[in-house]
């Protein structure tokens, strides 16, 4: 897992600079006809990257954007209308039965397809009209991290050819933020220790950075047994917010930009009912340290970059495949200190096939 | 919230009766005009209910269900096209911020607008077009319950508006089987001391009664401050069964039709692990009980009437009404248990505005 957490410059380099041309060719298909909706399919760490779709791609272009459910085809065999619906597939494997039954029954209802996948010779590269290839190698380890960073990568790619403010000299930084972030290990290594006996704990972030909150409480449940909850900020304050007890570690995706400010509230709270906070963030969100000043049991996980962009688009659009490699470290790290092994852990295998 | 849970059977009855004719005043309108896209948004227990329209409007209408993510609208102010879309807003208080004004932005982009709310004199409800007002009396207890049903019951209603198979003779027997499902309360007052010392909890749906998952986790988190994760049966194998440890209790919601045998599957799986399971069911369903033979660390809680319906929709469409009475009983007395207050759990308001 460790070594597939530093592959991810080169894979991301590697991916961008081949399939720049698959994203030129939608783009000028889509310039005459732009889809109404786009519903993204997936499942487990591919559907994080979906979640960060359906916020990336509605946010960055204004089309509704939604995620399937697949059991209403799988299982209760629903004929759902696909006309002028763009179908994004997503899956490491290109194998998951459910989200290939769903790519296929959009495709025969008329969806214009996009499958995005790391295996070329699988059954979704087939099914697929356009096929956005991962080009991150073969991801050994079950629990997915190059991959992920990959996937989240074409929808980049995807929001560009969809007439998105995404530069593509953006995009091609992205590897060396990556490489920044990577830098980190070491610290994050040492602070790892400290949660050797946590058991549960929760993560937080919000609109482009959502997805990385069910991305890292999915790598805590799957590499280190953690039982992780994740919760936007807005929707931890409608409920969820009465467990938190003292000491309960919370775990925070702190951008600058928009969702600064209620983060910064959550924390107060947070705070009030003495959790411990740890905060991801970058050098250009200086606030965040200093939000933690005189919090003794918190602490500032900040990329050694300055992440922000001056586009049209938000400001932290960069962030999310930074910051969720902090977070990949310490799962692999914790995993390690817990005895467990992160690239089998127990009950699992590479390609899950679910209805 | 015990009285309030009780009160069920007596609200569905009263709001059934009088909002029959918004439910058909909208469906002589929506025969014109079918929407290409339904948008649900709400917030905490009513985003519950949100989830269960996403999964019964799609599979009983084939029309393209989708949650709306609010912060794409208050932190992020894209303009989202609205065209050819029914917009549903759903609000206990018809006070929550931001699910307001996602209903305002849409209804200015052209949306058609449902609002269903409690509150007759609320912001909701002035500023919805279609008003389906869930006519459950004052609900006092924070931790909401007699609006959950009554807000799934309005989406029962809505379905039938978009021309679903569902039928009003079926929907009057809804508070009779809620009744049932009352009748219960003795003996889960008795189980709920087993769950004392329950710090951390999984809770599965599937399909059609996924979002009772949501609902039953959101109620053990606020009203027993147990950490409560919830999964479909599909998204908990893909990765977080591997954190399941020996005696993780598990709660499954186990209907007969198309998921019961999913639900079958994961439970083998649950009990390789060595969890603790409990399934909730009804009697139409004698496989479930069938199911827990021999395994004596796992409980079956059957809402003691014949839940089946036998028209061309799901056969079990009408359970999740009456299956979250038992959980939300349990979520009440394992609360008095641990001398906690579930009318008023620490952190909470009544009414909670978040952008």
């Amino acid at each position: 897992m460790l070594e597939e957490i530093r592959q991810q410059p080169k894979a991301l380099e590697n991916t961008l600079r081949h399939e720049l041309a698959s994203a030129n060719a939608l783009r000028a298909r889509l310039q005459r006809n732009k889809p109404k909706l786009i519903v993204l399919v997936a499942r487990g760490t591919s559907d994080n990257a979906a979640q960060f779709g359906r916020y990336l791609l509605e946010i960055t272009t204004g089309i509704q954007t939604s995620l399937a459910a697949p059991s209403i085809f799988t299982l209760y065999h629903t004929s759902v209308d696909f006309s002028n619906t763009l179908l994004v597939a997503i899956s490491q494997s290109g194998e998951s039965t459910d989200t290939n039954l769903v790519l296929q029954q959009a495709r025969q209802a008329g969806a214009l397809t996009v499958g995005i996948t790391n295996e070329a010779g699988s059954a979704m590269a087939k099914l697929c009209e356009h096929l956005f290839l991962v080009r991150a190698g073969k991801e050994k380890s079950v629990a997915a991290t190059k991959t992920y960073t990959g996937q989240l990568l074409m929808i980049y790619l995807l929001a560009y050819a969809l007439g998105a403010p995404i530069k593509i000299e953006d995009l091609r930084r992205l590897p060396e933020w990556t490489s920044q972030a990577l830098k980190l290990e070491k610290d994050i290594a040492e602070r790892a220790e400290r949660f050797r006996f946590m058991d549960h704990a929760v993560v937080v972030g919000r609109g482009l950075n959502y997805s990385n909150a069910f991305e890292f409480a999915l790598k805590l449940m799957e590499t280190c047994y953690v039982v992780a909850e994740r919760f936007s900020s807005a929707d931890l304050l409608h409920g969820p917010i009465a467990m938190v007890e003292p000491e309960l570690p919370v775990f925070l995706f702190a951008p600058g930009g928009v969702t600064w400010s209620g983060q910064h509230s959550l924390m107060q709270r947070l705070w009030q009912a003495k959790a411990e906070v740890t905060v991801i963030t970058d050098q250009s969100n200086p606030l965040a340290l200093k939000a933690l000043d005189g919090h003794k049991l918190s602490h500032c996980i900040s990329v050694p970059a300055k992440l922000t962009q001056k586009g049209r688009a938000p400001v932290e659009l960069y962030t999310p495949i930074p910051y969720i490699v902090p977070a990949q470290l310490l799962a692999a790290s914790l995993a390690e200190i817990k005895g467990l092994d992160p690239d089998r852990p127990r009950s699992l295998n590479k390609v899950t096939r679910t209805l």
